[in-house]
């Protein structure tokens, strides 16, 4: 039996279920179709959040925007507010704290009882994007001396307040994590099977300043559901799972995508005017200034193209064509770093792959070209100075789109971060040289 | 205690442990780990691999990439060939199976029993981008009637071979999905329990031909760590698991990145030069063909440029700028498209959006270069020609840049696909076309 309801008839439901009808139904709908109906009917959004329970609300606020968690909130009363946080794990609150200015975030900490309120200070303490930042302090911890039947009792009794609790952490009497041993072990062995025989002592976890792009590849690598975050001396402080990371997946990869686009990371499709305009005017304009550098190389050659006027049409594919080379060029490299595939190891072979595929399309694009032009020009020396200008661009524009970003990458500048501006900067500039410097050499041959 | 070790202490401790020791700590060393030291000591491969259980090499298998898992098995003799695709999930068979030629793979699927090749060619006549392609056939389902005792009862039994048992599949009497139950449900509950009153029966599945990135995007907005295929009768086929998941989110983002700077998705930043070549050419060729039809635009204004060269100078910049305005919009509006964030909804308003951020940026950056390009001319009117210029090229830029990737996701095409050359070409044309066009038209005044 597939739910398969529409946004309206989800709406109605809300609206008009019986108290009974909606308490029997309520833990089978799942709350982010719950917030888009809400989204949806916006004028419906205060009467049917106060008919859902706490901890569907508690999942509710969870699953919106940090920005609007706040706004979701203030519907309630200080005591039902109370309730609903009471609900919800460390990591959720944090985030929505995160984003409150101190009046707001002082509000919701003095509605929270002392140990959850010291606990998201702990957490707030940690930058955002590291793995303190992500992690939840809900999680199970048992001593290997407990048998499978015994941890099931006890999971029967705290196991709806843990984070995703398909993995348990063994800890010895000092909290150090000495183990992990997952649900799916414990149900596949027999009752009196102790815990010691069925851990892994084999824990891989990471320290709370781990950054969370090295979250996300550990899970990746190791396919992980979930991991522990541990202090200096090995205490377990909490546990990040795989909903997070593919959110940071999903994060990250934008970020990578605008900023090989001169757009910040934070930009958004359906953002304002004002925020698309501060996110790339900036960027506009040091584009602005590299174009006049990349002018001013083709000022200096103005008395050869007063001369031969035909080299202002061939300038721009010159210049366009090694932007291009040298794009591609960038990305598959932004791309290797970003995915872990460019290594110390095969930095020299994939330096000399892309100088050799430089080579090898500016000789083919450059044959085209100076047969073209030369053609088009019937001079067979205008056609020369074409194509070796466009063999040289292309080279050096491959060139530029490995060493840009290994270089801002060495420097720890994220490697898509202006590396675009610098190649199409090197390709223009040494676009315009190359064809107009030969052609200043040849000029006598051209005229 | 973490297993802090290097590639080599644990290339030494595969090749010299006792069969004891090796027995004891096998199954707590990540198969990962144990590829990465295959990888890296090449010539222990054979050693290592004949001393490893067959459970881990099934695993070890599934960690490589799909085009070596065949090498990795013909390190072994049939009968050892068929006791490690006997521990292998349907859908790794699938994978390597799939990439291989007919004859590899039909000496694969001859090694296994009946059922299993049986339900590999079922798996195998999916497309592989899809839901059905995705999917494991190992899941476990239940009876509604089951309590928690017998059902752990019988996960202790069957669980081992189950894909990541997170959650189990209710189905009636003809196998039909009625409702799901997650491990962590079963163990918070007591054992008298009713399945029946604790499943869920609004389960959220996808049909088998559900394209990956849906399937994906589906992952995300719920934080599901699995997810059912169904047939068109509601019988289930068989479950996607959150580590696929993340792969094809790479891989979608990957092949995003690597379209909007027009390589081949597949392309790998360690792969060989004639696969870049192969890659890139055919784009490079394609912008070549652009290139001259913006270069034929120039070539008609030759007369203008003739008389007043220092236009040839200012033409990159037009085109230039207008190239990385539409680069802005078109990646704004691809990752929106891709990220589920630009509707039918919101179309209208990021369309004028876009087009105001068009309008804004030409006119500040347009009286920019008009004051700098009129000083230096020292003529009003070439930096009035300079300035509108730039403007009409940037508003147009963000005009083409919203209205080709949306285009092109209506026709059904990527729109990260060949977008970038359309937009480039729209910019590189009417950039070159505005500018000498509005030269010409005020010429007596440039003169």
């Amino acid at each position: 039996m597939k739910l398969e309801i529409s946004k309206e008839e989800l709406r109605n439901f809300l609206l008009h279920a019986t108290d009974e009808q909606l308490a029997e139904m309520i833990e089978f709908i799942h709350p982010v179709d719950i917030l888009e109906v809400i989204h949806e009917y916006k004028e419906d959004e205060d009467v049917i959040m106060k008919r859902l329970p706490s901890e569907i609300l508690a999942e509710i606020v969870d699953e919106e925007e940090d920005e609007e968690k706040y706004g979701l909130l203030s519907h309630f009363s200080d005591t039902e507010q109370m309730v609903i946080l009471e609900e919800m794990s460390s990591d959720e609150i944090t985030d929505l704290v995160s984003v409150l200015d101190e009046a707001e975030s002082e509000d919701v900490l003095s509605k929270m009882n002392v140990e959850d309120r010291q606990e998201v200070r702990e957490l707030l303490s940690y930058d955002a994007d590291t793995a303190g930042g992500l992690m939840a302090t809900e999680f199970i911890s048992l001593s290997q001396h407990m048998s499978v039947l015994q941890t099931l009792e006890y999971l029967q009794k705290a196991a709806q307040d843990a984070e995703m609790a398909y993995y348990l952490y063994v800890v010895d009497q000092s909290n150090v994590l000495t183990g992990v041993v997952s649900l799916r072990e414990i149900v596949a062995h027999s009752f009196d099977t102790l815990i010691r025989d069925i851990a892994n002592p084999n824990v891989i976890s990471v320290p709370a300043s781990t950054d969370q792009e090295e979250v996300a590849r550990i899970f990746s690598k190791y396919s992980f559901l979930m991991m522990p975050v541990v202090d200096e001396h090995d205490h377990i402080l909490g546990v990040i799972t795989v909903d997070d990371v593919m959110d940071i997946i999903e994060e990250e990869n934008t970020e990578d995508i605008h900023r090989l686009a001169q757009i910040n990371e934070e930009e958004k499709v359906d953002g304002s005017l004002i925020e698309s305009l501060k996110s790339r005017l900036p960027w506009l304009f040091i584009n602005l200034l590299t174009a006049f550098l990349a002018s001013s190389v083709v000022a200096v050659f103005s008395g050869t193209i007063e001369k031969v006027v035909a080299l202002a049409a061939v300038n721009p594919i010159i210049a366009g064509m090694g932007g291009n080379a040298g794009t591609q060029s960038l990305t598959i490299v932004v791309r290797g770093i970003a995915l872990g595939e460019l290594t110390g190891d095969n930095a020299r072979r994939v330096f000399f792959k892309e100088f050799g595929v430089g080579i090898l399309s500016g000789v083919s694009i450059g044959l085209v070209v100076a047969l073209i032009c030369g053609v088009m020009q019937q001079n067979p020396i205008f056609g020369l100075v074409v194509g070796l200008a466009m063999l040289l661009n292309m080279a050096f524009a491959t060139i530029a789109g490995y060493a840009v970003p290994v270089i801002l990458k060495k420097i720890n500048v994220d490697p898509a971060l202006a590396s675009s501006v610098f190649v199409t900067t090197v390709t223009d500039v040494l676009g315009f040289f190359f064809f107009l410097g030969l052609a200043t050499l040849f000029l006598p041959y051209l005229i």
